[in-house]
């Protein structure tokens, strides 16, 4: 144990602690989740303290064997798996702003550093956690920045499994391309198309998520470094003040920029809500997918059993032989739980006071889940489900010749009414449609031959991305 | 035009405005939604005015000729319709804690007063509506006590529809007590029950929620009143703080309490939260059973067809024949709403500041708007939707007929892993199971007859309250 | 009366009802809200319908007579207020997907073009709401379209109100430019600012939700007329499909566009949840700059009382004297609707099925309420508090000067410990923090000039548009 | 390795590994939140099929000797820490409502089952997951029975907890009985009270929520064991069906009850939603509280710092001396989780279709987090906020002494008009009130001792319980 002291008092640290005494003291009043910070937000913090050093070091604000010494601990502590009992052992759920993840890492950096260089832990005389690692800088520019760095670390993988989901669900819509089907709406039966076509409408609403998604993202790389407390820029030198988005940009290789206005930049994180909502959208188009996928597999016997979705495990512990659409039911649950998510988010970003928002922790704390587990969800279902999804093609064909749907087509050449009357009649008599049209001797053949052309009607349907519109004409 | 004057300087008020310059300014101040005050509100205000006079002319606090003429007055108003444009012409959602409403009522009672004992509208030297109206009142008391009045009134028919609706499944679960039905889990055929037993789980939910609402209504029958400011009590008697709430109850038949601590029943208003919650448990419970009759009617001809709902309007502007499930989908559109009200309902609760909850406006508006649609809908939920449904039993036989469920009660004798393998063939090479059954040598006779004794299986299903469980045995 | 009929029966339509037998069962099926369909919407509807009836002249799919009549008939609807009564009196939350509401325009354009050329009401035989107003159209392209159309209306006064508003607060963020103040994180004292600061930090955020706005609405551009039924284009000539959009443009003077998968524009409406992002995050920073004003102008004598909002009515029925915020007040109660209406759209979207999505109605009414509500509330926030905001500048300076804020600074000479030390001693000994630095003999006089030079400070922050940054250097 | 096999092929399961083939696959399938399922649900799981064992022993449905090495197996896991590496190694948030978790359970218990009595792993022949340990059962009643078992086992504690900061409150709310504060509507002055009525009114609607929560957690020992698969009770015996509960009973100690319509008990999940919302109350009570107490510790010199949050660790990086309200920070935060929490709950109840809900896992998976988070957070709320907190007597005093708030007293006796007018003299000219109101000459000397009594105004207010109301009187 080594004793370390602040200006409330004193406390004993653990020996192989890296932490110090701020960290000590969070540790007891957050004892929330059981869970871990995110390491992409522990890295995204050394990254700025490593950002800070340079820009610091050019300054003259910090003495280049200091400077140099957290650079060194900047870069071992990079190359490394986060080390989560002794160095960043904190609730992600917690009090102060993000004061505690940030004095966290500046200690933890200052004792690596001081260990590299000769000293002891905790001889912060030579290397401070306060004076030298956090220098021109305060938690509040700092801990909204290193949410951004790691949220946008995280979209990427999140972006990657989008377009890997569209590809999949775009092979199957042309592989679907001549596979009719019965469309609906409101679940009623109503005119016919291609299976094709409702993969291809599976894989739009994607694209526009991943646009939100890239927008967002984008908007993340405004940050507020150089105004530490509050916007102000208070004890912070101009040089670093230009220096450290650069200094940033070079460690991270990212194109960061530092927001026009920092007071703004400081306190409002609506820029966190835009990517929480664009995150709910592909969650919601998600769910709709699933629930789909997830009617159009019903049955086996008793559904509509238009589709198959691969069989990933025994459905049940009593009914054997079942099989579950399992992939399509966990994809339902993370879009409630983003959906979930989106509340927290918004109702911490409401909750900002004055010139700083202190909800920061549980709200970067839901955005990172939202982020993995869409990740993490849409690989499961592209690989477990859409993939190896195949159509009923008897089931399907037996579905278009029973319907009605084609009163639709007939209504345009006997009237909407007459053409109600039939299909009445077709339903209460169980007699085929197109025997009944003929009764009525309103059509010629050639009219009942266009009627009856489901080809034609799925021809005429405009997707042209996809190739299907005005294929043949 | 008349001239009326507060602490802010004066306005003109129009000649035929019962309401004075409060209402005036409110007027300009919140022009937000074009809707008004709901009228079980302003009538709820007038009820606790009449109640207030009377206590205040027993404990001497009111002359005895003003208290007569206030009650003459809200005798009046209680006895005819809300006048919106001459009396009560404000927004429901405005600022400043319910003031303005408040007000309104004092402004609209004294000069209603003022003309009924031969003074003119403003002669408020008679009868002030601060000094005289509001005595022993404050807006803090007086306002949270009217909207929970007004919710205890409108909450009775919602709880009346919920029994009706109730009655309705009821009925219909006894009259489908005989026909069998596939039972489904994941939207995959389990196996059979009846009918009957769906609308009895369809009623049982709707029971609790019936007790959820009663007892948050229950709750809401604890007033502030007599707190006055900040549930102080300043400025209200001994007498008054003891006689308003018997006063109160004799005006309005209701039961009436005084909260114990009159701070606690100023500042937090988790009483609307958990009627609000309430409500959306109403609403969750009511989208799922609108849900599932849009599932089992879809159709006709690929969906699951097995029961009818009402054809109630011409489903379609283009496709002839149609018939949409438009009462469920009535209903899933208000219980979305009521989702949403809910949220706006949390968000106003938890910002309530210190010793006072500004926010109610919007929560009341809100909770209205709950309770109305939610007994509108029942109303046609009921009449045009659940009473005139009919099975399609040819349908549902079939399904019972085709299914795989058998094998369920086949494990029971030759284990999962060849049931199984039982249900496997069969789906691929779509013979009948039973035939498949008796190839493998391992059932009796009788135990397949047991198996597929579907009698047997639906029989042993448990739901006392409908008569069905045990009941042959 | 008269008698009308449809494949399920026949009624009787009030001689004066311009509206038929569709919109008469609608009627008996949905009375859910007592509110009217949004203006908007219907100006909309009849919008699309001239604009079809043009396409289908040209198309010559229909009679040039037919077409004129109904164009004759949209014209006059166009120029004269909606009549709610005798044409377009339904209920804005409605099964059907929106059906009810097509048809009630399709009847309503039936009849006045039916009177206006000399045929009585309901002789449908010469011009019929489905085979001829609806021409080429379905209820599933037709009412998203018709949102999409008064969204796009109705967000153009609103993105005018936030222009407005963003500069009222510009103007105050110049007005306080040299308005000291104390800059607060997590409502504890932290470093001086200026009063413009805080103006210009409560207008950035409102541009980026105005661009967030811009964009949905934008996006609500891209429509699926053509598709008519499920985006299929059924009874869709060519000619048609080509030109209803460049006829619509023509009609209202937007650049729409024709999405370019009509399956996916029909199923998906993500533009609309996106539309209602944008909302949510103006009345999330609305809620959050309301909260902040009145924090800032609590008081008058227990409370920050740093800035007065405008006394714009009485602020209590019981305590005289009392001025209350009551205009950020009823912004907060908006933002808590917008909140709560996001859900519902959240939901509602969600709940989309195959082809359609049938939740439109409740989507629209909420998103139209989140519109409306925003923008007036706007305006009263601009007119009624924010122009009129002064700064209490004795009370700002004298909390700067108590301030031990100064250490911050300090900390920069003599290290974070010591200053600490320092801030500590003056909170226990209430004794001036320059004096007590002095005591400690390291600083010089410079240098304590420098650390209470509260001008330099405050000319460091960084708001280019503001002209605050790097002013004097 | 050794290889399993189902109906879907074979598998090479780990050695070491307890789990089975089913888990295998659940463990490719959902790879979602790097989580492991809640240690009390694995817990329930292992008590219900012991209970089960228990039952099918009595019944006669097992073996002896198979039974009573199920059992030996359940004793011993109940014994031990959950093992997640080599037995329960699933995410939370999986498809197949709770399939896999039911069987990692099944295949777990008949391992070590089969170890214990001589056997290898995997020799299911002897003790089988499916025909042995979940005789009788259906992942449809067992999953979310134990849903509920473990919820009411960590309801518990944090029962425990809201009682013992109502404790804490209340000691509190006894040590400020004499302290006097002003009382603030809308954060502007009202009238006097004492700190104590602030920390009684704190602790009453914990009281309520706990009402709440307890009513939740009772209504959750209603179970569907018994109705195997969607409540039909098939494959069960009348035996197992009698006594599973009272089994149930004796392993847990708890007093279960069998829902009486089985079917409605195991889809609909209304109980969940029940104890969702009671949570958010909670939530929504401790935020408020928590606003109020960072609101009232806000400063130290330029907020209204009436109260000393306990320091619990340095506040800021940047500036020294900072003291942050860090504690009641995290409370707003696990609020916002919980609020954000009840939707997803809510979204996952709606979600339910026909004989079951699938979505059960994603709703424990946020119920626990819900639960245990306000478990933890109350404690260091108590511990690290509550217990230490002190009075500024010294700024209440003054805050009185200035306030205006006298005016309301005054009215009773001069007019809400004429008080107004002094209120307004002696903000603009900040003149005591008294003086003021002694130069109107219309109050006698007495009733102005009457009306600056804050005694008397203070004394006059309402909370038996607490024992402050007419408590001189």
């Amino acid at each position: 144990m080594r004793i370390e002291s602040d200006s409330l008092g004193q406390m004993e640290v653990p020996d192989q602690a890296y932490y110090g005494i701020h960290t000590m003291r969070a540790l007891e009043n957050f004892a929330i989740t059981k869970d871990h910070v995110n390491a992409n937000l522990v890295k995204a913090l050394i990254q700025i303290k490593a950002a800070a050093a340079k820009a610091n070091k050019g300054a003259g604000t910090l003495d280049t064997d200091v400077a140099d010494a957290i650079l060194t601990a900047t870069d071992e502590l990079l190359s490394q798996p986060v080390d989560y009992e002794n160095m960043f052992p904190l609730d992600p759920i917690q009090g102060g702003a993000g004061t505690s993840m940030n004095m966290n890492a500046n200690e933890v950096i200052a004792n690596v550093a001081l260990t590299k260089s000769g000293h002891e832990k905790g001889e912060y005389q030579y290397i401070n956690p306060n004076d030298h690692v956090n220098k021109s800088q305060s938690t509040n520019d700092v801990f909204p920045s290193a949410g951004k760095l790691a949220l946008i670390h995280i979209v990427k993988p999140l972006m990657l499994e989008i377009e890997k989901l569209m590809a999949a669900l775009g092979s199957k819509a042309e592989e679907f391309e001549d596979v009719y089907k019965m469309g609906r709406t409101q679940l009623q039966d109503a005119v016919p198309m291609t299976l094709g076509n409702s993969f291809h409408a599976y894989l739009k609403p994607l694209k526009r998520d991943l646009n939100r998604i890239d927008k967002a993202q984008a908007d993340l790389h405004v940050l507020n470094l150089g105004g530490s407390a509050i916007g102000s820029g208070i004890n912070v030198s101009r040089y670093y003040q230009e220096h450290i988005i650069p200094e940033l940009n070079a460690v991270t290789g990212l194109e960061l920029e530092q927001a026009s206005d920092l007071f703004d930049a400081t306190q409002n994180l609506d820029s966190f809500l835009q990517l929480s909502a664009a995150l709910k959208s592909l969650a919601v188009d998600l769910s709709k997918i699933a629930n789909d996928l997830r009617l159009l597999s019903s049955g086996p016997r008793s559904g509509l059993n238009e589709i198959n979705l691969p069989a990933r495990q025994a459905g049940s512990s009593i009914m054997p032989g079942k099989v579950n659409p399992v992939i399509p039911e966990v994809v339902n649950q993370v879009a409630f739980e983003v959906m979930g998510n989106d509340i927290t988010v918004t109702n911490a970003v409401e909750a900002g006071q004055l010139e700083l928002n202190a909800f920061e922790p549980v709200m970067l704390y839901r955005l990172f889940a939202s982020v993995d587990h869409l990740t993490q969800v849409l690989k499961t279902f592209r690989e477990n489900a859409i993939t190896g999804i195949t159509p009923n093609e008897e089931r399907l064909e037996q579905d278009i010749d029973l319907s009605i749907s084609y009163t639709t087509a007939m209504a345009a050449i006997i009237g909407y009414q007459k053409a109600s009357n039939l299909a009445k009649q077709a339903l209460k008599t169980n007699r085929p449609l197109r025997e009944l049209a003929e009764e009525t001797g309103e059509f010629t053949e050639e009219q009942l031959d266009e009627v009856f052309a489901v080809d034609k009607i799925v021809k005429n349907a405009r997707t042209p991305e996809h190739g299907l519109v005005f294929k043949n004409s």
